[in-house]
């Protein structure tokens, strides 16, 4: 079975959206990316840090997805975001951030996934991502990076550093056009290949994902949903599908990457369905599969070149 | 070969956009439908009115197109919209509005295309719309309505009645909204349905367009570019595409409408290469086609339903 090695907060969060609001529940890029990888037939890791705080039952969660957490330390208090979400759902208000134990993480790769086939970055600072592929004791086939605008303002040098490292990264439109100075999303990513990853995923939320790799393109949309409840994780969510699909198949060609990243619109489409974590953990594998349908009723057409 | 009647507007345009400026050029929702619905084998004929200011040179581009005129009345002075696009292109402030003869328009749907099989009601006033709907002597295959914000403000009645008669309503994302009273899309168009349509497009311009029938959804992109030089007109391209290829293929079923929109959102994807109806005018059909292959290769994947 293929290895995936994970690397990616695991946190509490906070939320409110117009439809309602969380106390602390469990959050984290790293959480988000294992639930959507466990989909797939592979052996997974998270590397990460949570405070003594935490609660077991939501380590025995991830270990119940067969996910392996002997790189997850403990220690301190566990990382907290909490957040509010404007009526539209698509931009929102950082109520608080307390990086706690994240403030001094540094990252252990379990022996036994230091040859993993992928590595799935998820948005830490750029060293914390470059020390884990510094662990790697084979060239994985795939490393992807997912990044957010606050790592451009505060570390762009190291940032630029580990994108040159890396084959795929993900991003939003907004921090696309932030990284590259191009308006356009077709000038940004051929700047962004230029800084080293040679597939650029831009993400657009509910207008879905653009894969760019040199002059091809290729789009998954978001599946058209009667109500977003709550958008937090959405976009790990689709990472830790687009990775875990690629790390299943162990086919790393563009032709497959398509599938991934409809893969990772699928599974996100259901995350924005509950509150925080909650539909991921009840989601079943079959439900992932009948909404695969959908997507291809939603996108497929057949027009006689004429 | 199929009739295409089409209503909507034939005016001069000043357009300001961030790569420059024009005086007053070709414009009119009208003009962009029938340029776009020229590139389909069918008969078509626009119903509008000009001023006497207007050029001979602008009507004996539509002609050459093999586009019926004789719908098309004289008088007074042309209607002039001016308008300035903000530095992202997806808004723009209007600058000037001047109706013109446009203010007393009563269309006038020449003889021999009161039996067109599809009718393609351009953006205009909703009695302007009803008047051409009550002169066709047989009932239309397919009747597609456009209408904006505008009608929604200030006749709001006589564009619900009117849309009780039609078959198809293209409207963009935020005039969805307003009309339904619903955020989610996908509530919006179900909402719409019930007043009347069959069949809702919404367009979301450079995030490109659905279609909605019943329970069924259909996802166009709009094909990602380098630049985006002018957007005027490309919703009304979208329209022309649209409803020239439903009118040429002469099939109404919703699998021939994902046709329909793909070709619509080509046709667009040319139009905003350059101001105004210029790409239009230059276009052939040999690089439509070749841009389907786009299309096909932006959208379509293969996945093993597992």
């Amino acid at each position: 079975m293929n290895k995936l090695l994970i690397v990616g907060t695991v946190a509490f969060d906070a939320i409110e959206t117009p439809f309602g609001k969380t106390d602390k529940i469990l959050g984290g890029a790293g959480t988000y990316i294992g639930l959507s990888a466990s989909f797939f037939n592979l052996q997974s890791a998270i590397v990460s840090v949570v405070g003594d705080d935490f609660p077991q039952e939501y380590l025995d969660l991830l270990t119940a997805r067969n996910i392996d957490i002997s790189g997850l330390v403990k220690g301190g208090k566990t990382f907290f975001w909490s957040g509010k979400y404007h009526n539209d759902l698509n931009s929102r208000d950082t109520l608080a951030t307390e990086l706690n134990t994240l403030s001094d993480f540094n990252p252990v790769v379990p022996q036994n996934f230091t040859n993993a086939d992928v590595v799935m970055l998820g948005n830490l600072h750029p060293l914390v991502q470059s020390s884990v592929l510094d662990q790697m004791t084979e060239k994985p086939k795939l490393v992807v990076l997912d990044t957010m605008n606050f790592w451009m303002d505060c570390a762009l040098p190291e940032l630029l550093d580990v994108m040159k490292r890396i084959d795929v990264i993900t991003i939003n439109d907004e921090e696309a056009r932030q990284l590259s100075g191009e308006y356009s999303l077709v000038k940004a990513a051929a700047k962004i290949h230029t800084m080293g990853p040679k597939y650029v995923v831009i993400k657009k939320g509910e207008h879905g994902a653009l894969l760019f790799h040199n002059k091809e393109v290729f789009f998954a949309p978001a599946l058209p949903l009667e109500e977003v409840f709550d958008p937090t994780g959405a976009g790990d969510t689709f990472a830790g599908g687009f990775a875990g699909y690629i790390a299943q198949s162990e086919n790393v060609s563009f032709e497959n990457m398509k599938n991934a990243i409809i893969y990772g619109s699928n599974l996100a489409s259901f995350c924005v369905e509950k509150f925080g974590t909650e539909r991921m953990e009840s989601l079943k594998k079959e439900e992932v599969v009948n909404r695969l349908k959908q997507f291809r009723a939603l996108t497929q057409f057949d027009i006689a070149l004429q």
